[in-house]
């Protein structure tokens, strides 16, 4: 049976997005998952802030890691996030993934983000199914 | 006093992450935007499929242009979005954006996101906060 | 194989919940459900204006007849609403239920909530798991 | 300028749907309260366990008073629930409400709600609208 670094790695092999992105793995384990990125100007909205798209896509790869590292395929079905503080151009955000709950065929997964100030800039939830083929 | 034309333009003029997604403007007014984008590899997720970045930058996008779109600065606060069926490279998603509820304050848009077959892939909603500022 | 009406009569006889809340079915079939109830002063909250949870109960009961009317259990796994007007006292609130999606294992419902007036006062999501009891 | 205590017990003489589902209000503070409630038979859906709009309806009452504490009106808009585990009839839920971001117009709040056996049944976030009429 693989290690989650090992899913995770054979994951982010054919993850283009995430590495657009310029995502990096500080942390990965079975149901936990730490990821950064740097908010380049690539990634400006139409305020000239950072785009919506960016923390939500950072926090959706982390809660791919973290539910898939448990060994067997996991799909986010229904996922939210709020936006608590504007994300500038240059800031670096982390996302910090851990594991709400587990079940037979449904996971919940909760994901804070933070800039390079600790400061929360936004809050992200995801429930995934649980599929049956293993990685 | 600018039209929705000319805010969403003006926005798209300095919106790097939606023009990165390759998005294309195919109808926009008070409320309402309709945009499009095409799947590229490099748009893949940890499954060879598209990223759920993708369609939630597209959604959100298409958010912040139709609430903008009244002339005052809107910003999203709170969004989710359920997937519905995967999303394949090559797919074209068009996101259709109508308003659902516009008070003083906050106002509510739902988005759907089609594929080119017509077939449903995301559902998102996002509320907004409706700030004073004029474009 | 039970009809949707005996199905959800099966259900009703036993939600009490749905009974103190004085909810009457007004239409039902596999995918669609539209619930009605007033609001009594019973249902106040700390404003003196209906209690969120009235509007977002009528949903959730809602969902789960349009749902299991499909002939199998199904239990909602994650839910939202957008609260879009407020709700009075005396007021009569209409729930309707719709599909967005049925796939094998999930299934997502919107609802709409309106006042006598026709308003719409809430704005309901959710995701289902399908289970393979039969009714 | 009323305690958080004072503005509290406030709404909660009016909050006639609160009593009704037995809620007692065990921590007051400034973004933070903690309530609890005992599922009775009342409290039943279809499937004979706790009804969604009971662990819903506590959380969101949990989330106005830790909202309304710091002594201005505040109304949900957006609020979420993931139902992670099934709620029986005799358990009594407690719902743990932090601040999880309080902004000038916006707050976000989560909601953890575990049972008698500290297990969590459910995840809940809310975003208020922060007005400016005080208590």
């Amino acid at each position: 049976m693989k290690t989650p670094k090992e899913i995770v790695e054979g994951m982010m092999a054919q993850d283009a997005f995430s590495h657009l992105l310029g995502m990096k793995l500080l942390l990965i384990d079975k149901g936990l998952c730490t990821l950064q990125c740097e908010v380049t100007k690539e990634m400006a909205n139409g305020f000239g802030i950072a785009h919506g798209g960016i923390t939500y896509s950072l926090a959706d790869s982390a809660l791919a890691f973290a539910a898939n590292a448990h060994g067997t395929h996991c799909f986010s079905v229904d996922t939210n996030i709020a936006h608590l503080k504007k994300v500038k151009l240059g800031d670096v955000l982390t996302a910090i993934c851990t594991e709400s709950h587990r079940g037979k065929r449904t996971g919940v997964y909760v994901v804070e983000i933070q800039n390079q100030d600790a400061k929360r800039v936004a809050y992200f939830r995801g429930t995934v199914f649980i599929g049956s083929e293993a990685w």
